[in-house]
């Protein structure tokens, strides 16, 4: 890589943590914005690994070309280890030094903003977080990057097991992802039509299941379709279809959607919100912005301090919990 | 159609206007709602012409099983001269009233708000709007049920179409739905990472265009596609295409959209936005609101007026203004 | 149900087994060719289930409406273990002759057709069978309604699947469908572009797999995607990771595809093939055929007995084993 | 480009005309069956313009990664008047020569192959073609890649269409592609449940037209979708439209869909098949074949020598003639 043209910027980019559809459009965003202000973009790849090895590349347009429409995330991604330990961030501060390079754009979740934080604490490099994660977990912006995306693929499984579950008139368990959120299960099942909704606080409510699958097959219901969130036991449905067939005589299947919901080329939504995150991000390093994640909320752009983010809780929707609980039961 | 039990509601519900996909999930939610709190819900097929005609039945849960994925509206749908006049609206509403019919939801867009507001003035019918458009052209609402399908659709198209244009280095006009709004083609702009918007307005700067497109193709572009809004001249496409042939040399086509983009399977978002709207529009009725119209502004739902939708205009997010600016020009 | 117009003719159609894309299309195709030559066609619910209870009822155009683009089958299917019985096939009878119905269409698979054939044998009324399953395992047709859309859809989501493979550099297990066939795994694999498949014959040869692995890993590969064919043991993919982590250090994911092959709409081979087939069976029984199959063999409309459908084997296209050799290893 | 291995084999592959679905998974099946065979490949860029020119490179396994799913072609395509003259064609051939190409693939349709049948004649160079095309009229394969591809897009687009048809009872005029072949209109329309069919040759036919759609109508019918084959006339629907809607009052729209039916990701089948037909190209090659197209035939791989494919005329399967009059109509 050249060195800079004196006075100019340069400003590096990297995906962390578990990829999500719309990364690729938000790495577009911030060349072609950082472009327009004769700003530099280094592309770093798998995340925080390639950031401490040095692995580093001037990006030109020919990178970002042909990528909107691509799940997946071009610059490679990872789950560092080392970028924990204060030796793994130093290392990385010298790469970039090195490298004459500005600033750090950070597109990942939760986990990735903790160490974004401590880095730019720690080195003094201003690092702006861009929020990707198909679980919209992040606090600070009401959606993250693949979320919409990931519920439109669990939706067009949930559209196809319809199909043979009114076929056969058969009870299904499709369970969907999401650790630490729920958004998934709830918006999926909203509109996917499931007659009830398994949140990880319900893993172990059987009974009340039971007693509404057997008041609704009892009323005529043919079939249906029960959304399982994984919460932090991925498999769980299988777990919990054993034990409702213990309890009722319906004869049901199992799903597990997996990671499908990963990918897939971005949605509209994600790709838009791809575009302004990512060019508001490069803004915000303009005008000196550091240690902060770019959000929308409430349809504006906003700042959230990195420690806000880490510490605070997304508060959903309050409407969107009733509405579950008024459609799907 | 029976009567009504005594002491019991009873509401009618219709949809009017440009179908949008999302409609039937809507119709669904109202049903299931008022279901629930014990309220009869009739459907009027044909929109405002089956209100005249009155074409009712009786909605029973076999009405709205298996169509909260369809596209379209399962009532039909139309637009209606004679509910322009007082008379139609008045044989309308003894249409209501001999089918005992408290409450009348229509769900439509602009133009059907006109009507409907007249309507709830002068019979004293209790009406309420439920905002369903692809063009997303509704004051009150930050989206109208079927723009983001819409959006989507118009997307997958110019994905497909990005394709051919990469592989034979040409030049492509796409053009996209939209009388008085802007906003699918510049949504549609911003994902698909057209190089241009042709708004309404800038139907007749083609020189403006052509000097961008030379530039771009100077610049070593070997493709481009401009996203054309239709506005109030459908096909105008192939006469801005056919100008800017004549100026620059480069070998063009166009595309032109069409009803593709009213049709599909409702997106996540279209269908959540449904329930959500569809829900709200019963607990109004069962609040006692009238002349109103349900939407969803940043995030929370709120009744607009139908006299304030009417005349209102629907406000674009400015950030998005400025973003079609920066990445799309 | 009404009696018939004497001389004129009535069949009964029903779906058996398990639901395949298509079917729906079949059926729409049954009616209308019959309705074209003045005969009568009477809907049969939930398979042999329904004809041994005699859940009937005369199919009019608003019963096949609107049907053709929908998964899964209007009519319902089950398995019944009643049919198996000399008795159940006998009530059967007595329904078909109580409906002046002269002639079965069944829809479904090699099991539905052992007992079609028995039927056909025993009763003298003349059954006709068309192939739908989306296994593609069913000797005298190249290929059953429902295996072209489960490919696609396998396919679609091996694309996601990809995305994130590719962003993670990780490998990835992909079971997909199939008891007695391998050609979901074979066609999606190749399709996919997998990287080796895993065919029932294979899941024991774990040594062979994962030296394979190794080279590609060694020789620059950053991921594989592997499809398994779940055979008699679906989940098994699960087991054959576990076995391969023992061996070799990449970090793998495993998704099990289940049951949304089974659903979606058709695809426009499965469409066509649908109403070839539904119109040669409608044919076939006006000339008297009975207690045969229509299938289609190099692209010419073929009618083979029940006994050498059920006695049979498909024979899978030699190409195809060898291009998956070449291609996928 | 580096001198050949002694001993050694390469060939050139470029892609030209229309691109088709499907064109990237056949360069990837080139050449990982050369390379298995330790042939090295060069990409030829913007098929015989490129040839002419020289815009030639080392293929390596970079190049083929991760397209398999991509519609259009990397390779670029057009359609070059250059090398309809003999001095196009030598010109070529000492490009190729000084590359030390020993055989040229060409994946096109029949016009690229009357170019490659004069080019295999006179200069010696063993050519190959392999059948691309969304038309699917080129003799001596039963499909070619990518028709398959635009059939579904076709048929997405009438189901979309669809919703709204029915939503407002309306006709809709759906024009598809396909210059010198109707079959893109005889299977999408088909596989899309359209009422009629307008051929080319019954373009003026217009009477008939008119009286069924009388017929249909006044049978109870609310909608209809006329598929209309543009042949010579891109754009004749506007006036068929016009010319209907002079006999007749039914209220009707027109959809071009265009371009959008040459992209794409390609379908299982269109990715199974130039899987096959790449494959078995580098064989034909192998086995010193020169001067011939590879097909497929009542699914055998057949060799066409080139004359034979551009004096022949493919036969549409006779079936599929009659099930369009049987069911579209």
């Amino acid at each position: 890589m050249n060195g800079k043209i004196p006075g100019s910027s340069r400003i590096g980019i990297l995906t962390s943590g578990g990829d999500a559809p719309g990364m690729n459009a938000a790495i577009r965003a911030v060349y072609r914005a950082a472009h327009e202000l004769g700003i530099e973009v280094v592309g770093i790849r798998r995340g925080f690994s390639g950031l401490i090895e040095g692995d580093f590349f001037l990006m030109d347009r020919s990178h970002v070309a042909n990528i909107i429409h691509l799940g997946g995330t071009v610059l490679g991604t990872s789950r560092s280890e080392e970028f924990k330990t204060s030796e793994g961030r130093k290392k990385s501060a010298e790469n970039l030094r090195n490298a004459e390079i500005d600033a750090l754009l950070v597109i990942g979740g939760e986990g990735s903003f903790r160490g974004a934080d401590l880095f730019n604490d720690e080195t003094g490099i201003p690092t702006i977080g861009i929020p990707g994660s198909i679980d919209n977990d992040i606090p600070g912006t009401d959606f993250s990057i693949g979320f919409d995306t990931a519920i439109n693929t669990a939706l067009e499984a949930i559209d196809k097991i319809r199909d043979t579950a009114i076929s056969h008139g058969r009870l299904f368990f499709v369970e969907v992802m999401g650790r630490s959120s729920d958004l998934i299960a709830i918006e999926s099942g909203i509109a996917g039509g499931a007659e009830y909704l398994v949140l990880p606080g319900d893993h172990d409510a059987i009974m009340d299941l039971c007693a509404r699958l057997t008041d609704a097959f009892s009323a005529g219901k043919r079939y249906a379709i029960v959304v399982v969130a994984e919460g932090e036991r991925p498999g769980c449905s299988f777990e919990i279809s054993k034990k409702v067939s213990e309890q009722i005589d319906i004869e049901s299947r199992v799903v597990v959607l997996g990671h499908i919901q990963r990918g897939g080329s971005p949605t509209a939504r994600d790709r838009v919100l791809a575009a302004k995150l990512g060019v508001s991000a490069v803004y915000a390093y303009t005008k000196s912005h550091a240690g902060v994640m770019v959000g929308e909320l409430r349809r504006s752009v906003v700042l959230t301090p990195f420690d806000k983010v880490i510490t605070g809780r997304q508060k959903p929707e309050p409407n969107i919990i009733r509405l579950a609980h008024i459609l799907t039961k």
